[in-house]
Formats: C-alpha cells, structure tokens, sequence
C-alpha cells in the first residue's frame, strides 16, 4: 500500500498570543511559510528587545521550505525574517508595497541580496506541489492580502489581518468574489483573524477616521499635530487630504514615519497634492491655522517625536497653548499608561488633545464579529482554524464557527507548535513539534533564558550587594576587606552604620569558621551571604542580591 | 488695620493622578486633613511598594492641625495613615465601616492607641474655627461620604468619591436634599471627583450588576466563582444575594476578602442568609450546582487566589471544565496584561469566563458626566476645583463646570501643592507649598530616590559584570584576580570566552598603566570601565554595569 499523503498546518505563532505570527503549510515533504512576524516583549522580559518565534522545526527541515508568503508589511508578520533569512536562502513572495517595507528592514540587517517576487491580489503562483493565489483584504496598512493554498488534498485559505471595509480610502474592497468562488468550490481549512472577535457589529470604515479629521481640522483655530502609526499609509492619506481641503501644509516628523512616507510616495501609494508636504523647519514659521504636523509615538514610546515634544525635549517642534494634538490610534494592550502620560503632559502645555475615548478619531484594522461571520459563510470551510488571537479570543472565535453551523469537532482550538493533520479519512491534531520563543537582547539571539532574566528580575527590585574580601591562603585570615559595595540597595550615604555593621558581621562570620576549620569556598560564601541577608532583611525589609567574592593570595 | 482671614485648600495629593488623595482645608492657623491615601508604583518605580503624599508641609505646621476627615475605607483614602499617625496625634473622623478597616489596617502597623470618633451622614462636629457636616454618597465601598466644611469665610465642600445611585443595593441614596440645601445657603468653593469625566451620561446602578449575576447563576450548570475587590460589600452582597436565590452555599477565598466580609458583617453592613456561607473545604465537596465562591485577584495580582487558581497553584480550588469564573471588575490602568493572562489561563483549563468587555458584570464606583453636572447644579459653588483624576481629567472637567455657567476665573485648574486662596475680596492660586511622592520600600520610607531607581533600571536591563583584583601596594601588580562575576548579563557558560578575553583585556590595561606610573584607583577604575565597556558592547550589544572593585595588600 503506498505512503497515505498528508497536509499539515504548524502555526508556530500568533496563537494564544497577538505577535509573532508564523504558520507552516506542509503538504508530504514539500512546505511554504505564512508570514514571519515578531512580538514585543512582556513586562517580565527585562531588557529584551524584541522576540520572535522559535523556528527550530523550519531548521530541522530547511531543504523542503519552498518560500515565504507574507500578508502584509506589520512588525508582526514580518518582523522575524532578518533573522530567519540568516539560515534560509528562499524566495519571498509579497505584494508591492509589503516588499518595499521589508526590503528597508533587510537593508538594516545588511541582508541584500533576498530572492523576492512582488505579486499582485489575484495572482497565482506555483511552488512545488502548491498553487498559492494572493487575495485582497482591507487592513490598517495597504497592499494587506489574504492567501489560498491549494494542496492536492484540498485547498487552505489563511485571511491574514483584515476587516471589510465598503468604502476604503484607496483601492479596491476585500475581494469578496474570491473568498466566496473558493467557498462555492470548497474549501478544506480557513484560518481566520480572531483579534476583534470579543466586538459585536461591524468595525467602522477607515473613511470614518478622514472625516473626524475634516472636522477638528476645520475647528481648529491653530496648528494640528497629529500622532499615528507610521505604516497607516490610508490614515496619513487622509491627514493629507484633510490638511489640503482646510489649506493647511504637512510636515512629517519621526523617522519611521518619514521612511514610510518615502516608501508610499515613491511606490505610488500616497497621493500627495502639489506643494502640500514641506520641510518641518518651513512649517514652524507658517501661521497656526495653515499647519499640520504628522508625527510617531501614538503609543507613548519614550524615544518617539510626540513623547519629546509632550517633554518639551523636541529639537524642532515646540508644543503652544491652542495646538490641537489628535492621537489617531488606540493603546495596545500594556501602554495605556504611558499614552496617558503623554496626553497628561500636552494638557499642560497648553494642547487641546482629542483622543480615541473622547472622539472616533481611530478605527481598527481587524474584523468585528459580523465581518468574522461573513468571512466564515463566504469560505464555508470543512475545517476551521482561528488564528491571530490571544487564548481567550481563540475560544470565542471557535464558538461563532459552531452558531454558524460548523461542526464541533471540525473546528481546531489549537496553540502553537499543534500539527493539523488532514488526510483523505479526516483531520485530527496530530501531535507538536518543537515552538516557543526566542528572545532578542543585542545581538543574542535566544541567550537570554530563565537565570538571566530571573537575576534581572531581582537586581531590578532590590539591587545588589556585594561583599569581597581577600584571604591568605597560609592562614585564613582576612588581608584585605571586607569591603561591601551596593547598587540599587540603600542610599549609600544614609546606610553607613547598617553597612558598616555588615562587614563587622562579615568579620564574626568568617572568625567562626575559621576557628571551626572550615576552608571551602562554597560554605564561606554561603554562611557570610546568610549572614548579611537577615541582617538586611531586618534592617530593611528588602532582599538585594547578595554576591560574596573571595580572593586569595600566597 | 487688623489681619485679612483667610481660607486656603491645599491638596498635597491626588490632582493629575488617581490615587493619593490628600487634602489640607486651612483657615489662619487651623487646618483639617481630608483623607490620606497611597498610591500604588508606577512601572519605573522598580521594586518599591507603595507611595504616599510628601506631608512635610504637615509636619512644618504640625501644631496646628485639628484632626483627619476620611471620606471613604479605599486604599487611595486611607492607606497614608500607617505612615502619617506615626508623626501626628490627631483625632480621625469615619463612618463606623470606614473606621472599621482604618483600624484593621493600623493593627497591622501596631498603632492601637488612636483617637477615632465615628460619626454619620448628617452628623455634624465642630473642630476649632471648623463646623463640619458628613453627607452621604453612593460609591463602591459602603458608607462613603462626602464634606461640607463651614468656615467663618464660607463654606467648602468635597464631594469625595461618589456616583449617583437611585437604587443603591442597601442604605439609602446620595443625599441630594443635604447638597441642595448646601447650593441654596451658598458654598465657597466644591471640589468634586473627575475620574469618570471622559464618560458621556450616567453610570450604571450597582443592581445591574446583582441582575447579571443571577441570570449567569441560573444558566451555570456547575460552580461559580467570582472575583472582585475585597471592598466592594455591595457587590459581596449581591453576589451572596444571587447565590442564595439558586441555592447555591458560598465560600470566602483569600485573604482580604475574608477580612471584609468579617468586617462588614460584623459591623452589620452584611446580610447574610443561615447557613449560606460555608467553608471552603466544605463547599469543593459539593455538587457544582450548589457552589459559589467568592475570591480576590480580579486585577491579576500574581499572589492572589484566582491567579493561583488559574496556574492550577491553589492550595484548596482547583478550577474545573465546567466552572464559570465571573471576574467582577475593571482592569485598573497598567494591570491589562496580567489580567488578560489570567483568563487565558482559566480557559485552557476549561472554565467558562466572564469578564467586564463582554458582559456588564461590573458597574463603576465614580459618576458619569450627567451626575457630575447635577452635582455642580445641586451645589451651584462659588468656586470650582476638580480633583481626584489625572490632568487631562481635571481639564475636561474645568470644560464641564465652564458649560454649566461657572465663570473661568472661578474654576481652578491646580496641581498637587497648589495654595487655592479665599479672601472676602475674591481668591486666586496663592503660591505652592512642598508636594510630591514619598517613595515606601519595604521599611524604608523616602530612601529610596532617583540615583537607586536608575541603578535598578540600568541592572534590571542589561545587568551587571563585578571585575576584582588584588594589587599589591608596593609593586602595583596585580596578586589575585583579575576575576569577573556577572548577574543578568550573559549565560555564563555559554559566554567563556567572551569572559576570559575580558579578563585579558583588564590585565593589558592595568599593565599598561602601571609602565605609566598611573596609581590613581579613580583612573584605573575608570579605565578598566571603560575597556570592558567598550569590549562588551561590541560583542553583545549590551550595557551592564560594569563594576571594577580593587583591594590592595602590603
């Protein structure tokens, strides 16, 4: 009997999680890649810069990935690939603008010489035993595609980020005519957005967003300062236009933003009226009510331009009473209070700010619950997969398939590193391989683990303390210290007498032990770091980390 | 001519934040305290506990002050006491439940021996110049009440935190004949709570929530667990209401919440039915549909019992498939993350959960715009002076009270330390008094400041890397060491070689400056600093802190 072949999907992120999406399309011994996306780290990650997915399973299989598909140009889907494309020499395929974003970050990494193809929504393109079609979806950033994978076995669609958006800012609508000829023609598993999933209704048009800023910019008696993210192309589309209908010119501030700017424009994403972008310096000097600012830090970001100029620390933009500052975004989950920070400190200068709870000057970028049903009774999948989504959205995106009519046991609750498995017989989740995170700090990549972070976690509470001394190796006696010194503990200049009696216990301690005959180095420390940590603990009630360091001469 | 009386409000906590709250009412030499509360740390605030008003301008007129008014028993009211009674013996002035935790609390610190006058709504004392009146008021903890304090200049009133409740769930409602009748003898100046400013209309009744809670105990198959603040005995009551309508017995878990419930009930402010409140080892012996237990940890405390709980870490309730987990709260800004963890958690181990953004199992303690108007109509001040919220909040409410016809030369936009001055002739912002954050680490009150916050930032972000060596003072060489410890840097064994060339590096430098006659322990520190650092940097990318620690023999 011959070999039964099987389509496996590996989600090895953005499952439990809204980050690092990465997903693994296998058919026999032949696999693509959705996407290669980082996360930002927790609060708990001290010090790390950025994480991405553990992608040793693509490692252990490096000579069957055929090529990466990416959806769309956000950090968490293509935040990984200047360190995936370290190890894998494939092609990538994305659209336009996608590829343009993720050309600048190679550029970065110093990785130049990548096999891309641009495509366009509709394309079709063939990779080993895959045909793979790019179908357009609307999102917060342009050119944002979902994909179809048509195995022998069946055909798999991955929506990628989308909302349905009516009436976009520029081209065309989520191509509802595709997912549904793929839905008539059948479908094996979907894969679908879960983000918004906790929202009922409808997510609002984009265009929403233009005539909010319409009006506050005709309301508005002085400059508008306005603060989004940089890789919203329709959002700056709109800011422009907004600034152009009410005569006001447009600088654009932060360096994100102003590479995105140049990308857009050059690849003919933005439609910029004559004469309507000038040089921030020039803008300074209009008169307030012809002046429109387009800027980064909409999430608070200590570096970014609206957080310098919130601090009054910005080279060139100085914020004055009458400015209207319009925050056109909502908190990502952890910088709520560095966002109302910002605002806090405009106040105070003196802006008008207009923020999300206050105005609808924001909308999001992903699929409310009605959009999620429509998408699930377009593509009518035998299967269903929610992706993109922390656990609990997850759940609640696998109890809107079962109101629709999808069968229970049809539908996969999975996390990641879960194999799919489907054959001509069924589906089933068969079994995990190898998935987590690996976590950036400098230039380690997953050096990082659990002791480091851990001490961090504790010099970050306490501080530290440390102890040398040096002893003769002849006699035992202490020939020089102890000495203690401290970070992050006490204020040394008020602590003299605690820490002065620390080393006369020090000096008790280790006379005991010599008395005792105790040599080794392991039990020396041991005793003088228990010493000092009860004394400290009555002292202070705080727990430094303790460090004893002997030295020992002739 | 004789001296010009004067009334001053001085709030030394609690303007441009939410927590804190601390309020001097002063006339010539006699003040009264309103409240005195904590606030908990911020993000940058590593390892401290908690933070209170900088009171030193207390201390500076200690003589003068008459007593402590406390408007309500939450932390942000009452949990500066510990600190503050330990410097003033002054009488303090609650509603019988108020005192009840203020005392618990105070236990806790071993202060017993306090003046402590329980008086209510409607009472009315006099304290020197001072007639004061209690009103009371709905809010999330039972017995709040607001103040009016009557002073030969006027009168002045605190609304302290409140809504407008219409059926509150026990006692009778806010008491709008007392405010009205304030309004129509005429009040100085109002202050009034702006932590729901930015909300359009009113906020819900508490018994909305007693309504959701017993629709879900009905259609709960299994146990019900519901988490909320320990203070909240309305909702308590509620959820013990709901329990004993579905035939449900009832267990108290952790800590706090078994303290208030003693309390609350003990002070009559709990009605519970025979026999509903059991134990919980009793209750997990039950069947699932006569179960519910009440527990901390709505905000994703990481000690809490519903977080153990949901790490399947507590000690007596493992959480079942089946059980429903009704997280009865709001996330309190910066705790998002942990609680989004929380019910992700609780999902993979099969609970059904409940939580605020997909159902109205909570109700806000702080009134609406509506409420607010009416309170500003009702009282119809002279004078208005936001607080209790951060900046962006006291503005909105300054545009608030201005709708409503309050002059803006008689709003007051101030700041913690603010002197909000009343003379017979008019008032004005009269000057700034000490005000700010005493940082609490353990039993360390203030000694913790900015250079031991860094310290603790710059370790808990790339850590720290100790280099010790022995010289020896008559030669300059080097006789022990050098010897590198690092903690939250690098993973020590997998960086050997890195950490050997270190210590290669450091003997160079310190060979090198010996040929120079450089003897200097602040220049060979230094030197040595700055090759590590350098070192590092180009290896890793990181910056630890680098300590080099020398001891010298003969």
């Amino acid at each position: 009997m011959p070999k039964e072949h099987k389509v496996q999907i590996i989600p090895l992120g953005g499952l439990g999680e809204i980050g690092k999406n990465m997903t693994v399309v296998r058919y026999d011994n032949h696999m693509v890649l959705i996407d290669a996306g980082l996360a930002f780290p927790d609060d708990e990650m001290l010090g790390i810069d950025v994480v991405i997915p553990d992608y040793s399973y693509l490692i252990e299989h490096k000579e069957m990935l055929l090529g990466i598909l990416v959806t769309h140009g956000h950090e968490d889907h293509i935040g990984a690939l200047p360190y995936l494309l370290k190890d894998f020499d494939v092609p990538i395929f994305a659209t336009r603008l996608t590829l343009g974003l993720i050309q600048t970050k190679l550029k970065e990494s110093n990785l130049n010489q990548i096999k891309a193809t641009a495509v366009q929504p509709r394309d079709m393109i063939k990779l080993g035993p895959f045909r793979i079609e790019f179908i357009r979806v609307s999102h917060s950033i342009p050119d944002s595609v979902g994909i179809a994978i048509h195995t022998p076995l069946g055909t798999i669609v991955h929506t990628g980020d989308f909302k349905i958006d009516h009436t976009p800012v520029t081209g065309d609508i989520l191509d509802i005519h595709k997912f549904s000829e793929l839905g008539d023609k059948g479908v094996l598993c979907l894969m679908s957005d879960s983000t918004n999933v906790e929202r009922p209704g409808f997510t609002m048009s984009e265009r929403r967003v233009g005539e909010m800023f319409e009006e506050s910019f005709r309301v508005a008696k002085d400059r508008i300062i306005i603060a989004s993210f940089a890789s919203n192309v329709h959002r700056i589309q709109q800011a422009i236009q907004a600034a152009y209908k009410t005569n006001r010119k447009v600088a654009v501030v932060g360096r994100s933003m102003v590479n995105v700017v140049a990308i857009a424009s050059e690849l003919g994403y933005l439609d910029v009226p004559e004469g309507t972008l000038i040089d921030v310096d020039e803008i300074v000097n209009l008169p307030g009510n012809q002046a429109c600012i387009l800027t980064t830090g909409s999430q608070g970001e200590p570096m970014s331009a609206l957080t310098r100029m919130a601090m009054n620390d910005h080279r060139r933009v100085e914020i004055q009473p009458g400015d209207t500052v319009i925050i056109s975004a909502s908190p990502i989950p952890g910088n709520e209070k560095s966002i109302a920070r910002t605002i806090d400190h405009l106040f105070k200068l003196g802006a008008n700010v207009i923020y999300e709870s206050i105005n609808g000057v924001h909308v999001s970028g992903h699929a409310s619950q009605e959009e999620l049903k429509l998408m699930l009774n377009m593509v009518r999948p035998q299967y269903f997969l929610p992706v993109h989504g922390e656990y609990r959205m997850l759940v609640k995106h696998t109890q809107l398939a079962e109101q629709l009519g999808i069968p229970k046991d049809n539908i996969f609750l999975a996390e990641n590193g879960s194999i799919i498995e489907f054959t001509r017989h069924g589906a089933s989740i068969a079994g995990k391989v190898t998935a987590g995170k690996i976590l950036i700090d400098g230039l380690g990549i997953g050096d990082v683990g659990n002791i480091v972070l851990r001490d961090r976690k504790q010099l970050s509470q306490d501080g530290i303390l440390i102890v040398v001394m040096t002893i003769s190796r002849s006699t035992g006696a202490i020939v020089a210290g102890p000495d203690v010194v401290t970070r992050g503990f006490v204020y040394v200049r008020e602590s003299e007498t605690m820490l002065d009696e620390a080393k006369e216990k020090v000096r008790q301690t280790m006379a005991r032990l010599r008395e005792s005959h105790v040599t080794e180095w392991a039990v020396l420390k041991g005793q003088v770091r228990d010493t000092l940590s009860k004394h400290f603990y009555e002292k202070t009630r705080r727990r430094p980390m303790i460090l004893p360091i002997i030295q020992e001469i002739e």
